[in-house]
């Protein structure tokens, strides 16, 4: 048990590694909203920003939220519609939100958002000042309750009397593409790309 | 108004055609889940399999779920780390599910779900049979109460301070790309990819 709860652990952070936007639920005045938000991962945390859900959050504290990640890897037809499914890992996790009031872990935080997106733009743009950091709601989740998905390879119905259809069946995969930087219009024409930007296009 | 929300209702329709998965946000015991599922749109009403929160919904029926398509276009880096943000397309559905009981209403919202995701599929693979039919739930959720939200466009402090600063700003694009379908290996080598399946990839 220790050995499978460790590879779900490290299954746990490969899906959060490879994204940077989360679904998150929560209760609002009674009712469930499921908000796309950016989030940030460390070992044992995920950081989100707190301006989205802040009114849910200051209304109903310490609520139980549900934060998921889902990355598709393709479209898995079989011979029988009823057996088409899709490849995919996802991440759920569940806890209840704590709000970052201590500075230095809010300032940290935000590196770490900013970091999961766009590598290198912490060391390259400017940084939060006080005023900006006080202004800043930033949430904190424990990744102690969290739960993943993977489902991986061809469709199940391979060994089934729809074999005999004869029909073609397999994977479709499909996986984010980053397309060439768009320097804003207000910038002189030519103005160099950075090489840390250019590097998030060959994620 | 009307003609605002004309231009809403299109951009709802845009956001679901360009997609087939979805965050369904709903009450499980008390607890907001948040799960990645397959759908399909019509003009009025998105369905799902309503397998993965069957469990839940007959524990909490009537209960007002949400349902959340989000597209990540790209990332907008900013000269400030404060003002980094996303390009997206996101649309929110709230509504009462309704389970589908009529079969011919139920065959229909699994073509429909079907071909959101695959599309030709229902033509080619095996359709669901009348047993098949009956053990499968399938949900419908109204499209009467959506909200749409999209960011375009370039960083948003380019008439600020921050542009004296000198830094690059702009946004890395991305969108899913399709790769080459990969053949189930229990088929024969060489076995042809039909055409619908090719033209997936171009999607």
């Amino acid at each position: 048990m220790k050995e499978r709860a460790r590879v779900v652990r490290a299954d746990l952070h490969a899906v959060l590694a490879a994204g940077f936007v989360c679904h998150l639920g929560l209760n609002v005045d009674g009712t469930v909203m499921v908000i796309p938000t950016n989030y940030g991962a460390t070992e044992e945390t995920l950081y989100f920003h707190g301006s989205v859900a802040s009114r849910s959050l200051v209304n109903s504290p310490d609520q139980t939220v549900c934060v998921t990640v889902t990355h598709v890897d393709g479209l898995v037809l079989a011979r029988s519609v009823m057996e088409h499914s899709m490849n995919y890992r996802s991440a759920m996790i569940y806890g209840v939100p704590r709000l970052v009031t201590d500075p230095e872990e809010k300032f940290d935080a935000l590196r770490v958002i900013t970091e999961q997106c766009a590598p290198g733009q912490w060391d390259y743009a400017r940084r939060p000042n006080r005023k900006e950091l006080a202004a800043t709601s930033v949430l904190a989740l424990s990744l102690d309750e969290a739960s993943v998905k993977i489902r991986t390879g061809p469709p199940d119905d391979g060994d089934t009397p729809d074999a005999e259809l004869g029909l073609w069946a397999g994977v479709v995969p499909v996986a984010p593409a980053w397309g060439a930087p768009v320097t804003d219009p207000v910038l002189p024409t030519g103005f160099a790309v950075p090489a840390h930007v250019t590097a998030m296009t060959d994620r």
